[in-house]
């Protein structure tokens, strides 16, 4: 049986606009990010969240670039309350795929996140595979581009944010240094649970319902 | 005196989500979006909610593209209460900046969105000069691209979707064949008042308090 855990926009328990804001100081502390990384679409709330937590007086915004990996396959199903509201049953998949990857164009060159500090959001760290793939592509870019300026620039710094990490056997791996250097932060770690989304939900008010009879953990 | 109104995530009135909701059935039976273009940061919550919505059974999730379009230049202030809370006035700029263009690497080719329909998401249409620079921009870059591939294949057709529309005086201009076509939708039309989005509050229960006290219209 699959236990299904309901996170709500901005109710009492378990918000994601109250994830993102208990989160903020110590990303702004810890990672210090220039640049925000939103992996679509799941990220791309959060992130956007996000943004307005981390905005400092007199500075402008933090930046967010889009990308898009897709690793799962969707099958179609009913809800998962047995009524008939449409609904669709994600299963994990192995393979990512690119939707969409930075745009070089508008960022300049890829040479201009040399040295910089990013932060990639995500909203769940399930099996850990898109944040594998993201975390090494986006490695491999910098890193072609600092040896293309000599070598000498300093080192692109990557960390990460989610709402949720799964606390499970991952199929994918970070980088030892990211983890070593402590440059993971998950908003809340929870079990091998189903996690529901607010802007995945067709029926918000039973979504919100079902959030409200969660027992409190 | 700037009147505000405070939009909230899924509060009894003025929901981001319910909009979305409410707006899914004309998108699917009129614009047929076979691609979401989201105009970030403002367009990555409506369109990642929006896209929940025109979810098909048994039919794989239609794929986003962000955009980031920039056009507000930030002034640091007062939050609007007067409390103290960080907040910060976005002025209306009239310079529109790419900071991310379509990824054609990963949608194979601009060739491939030859053609189809495209639905342009984003949160509000104020003076109208990002939509104008959206709508124009790409279809320059299709019509360009059709005419690679010898100019007989049908034109791509471009939908606008915002939750918000101000009615004002705009100083962009968008094609008379969108509008003649009728390949507009505002969830909902407003005078020229500033609108809050939950997205930027950063004292959420503050802002709910504000949405739950206005005036219903």
């Amino acid at each position: 049986m699959v236990v299904k855990e309901y996170v709500t926009y901005n109710q009492p328990r378990d918000q994601v606009h109250k994830l993102c804001q208990e989160a903020a100081p110590r990303i702004l502390e810890d990672f210090k990010p220039q640049l925000i990384i939103a992996i679509g679409g799941g990220g791309y709330v959060p992130a956007r969240i996000l943004r307005s937590f981390l905005k400092q007086p007199g500075a402008p915004n933090i930046p967010i670039q889009a990308i898009g990996l897709s690793l799962y396959e969707e099958l179609p199903s009913k809800h998962p309350s047995g009524s008939n509201t449409p609904g669709a049953i994600e299963l994990p998949g192995t393979k990512v795929t690119r939707t969409q990857w930075l745009d070089l164009t508008s960022l300049g060159e890829m040479e201009n996140l040399v040295g910089k500090r990013i932060l990639i959001v995500d909203e769940v760290d399930d099996t850990r595979t898109t944040l594998e793939y993201a975390v090494k592509e986006l490695e491999k870019d910098v890193e072609t581009a600092r040896q293309k300026l000599g070598g000498k620039a300093e080192k692109t710094v990557f960390s990460i944010f989610v709402l949720h990490n799964k606390n499970k056997e991952k199929k994918g791996l970070l980088p030892d240094h990211m983890l070593n250097e402590n440059r993971y932060l998950a908003a809340r770690t929870v079990g091998d649970v189903w996690i529901c989304y607010p802007w995945e939900a067709t029926d918000i008010e039973e979504h919100d319902e079902f959030a409200r009879k969660q027992e409190p953990k």
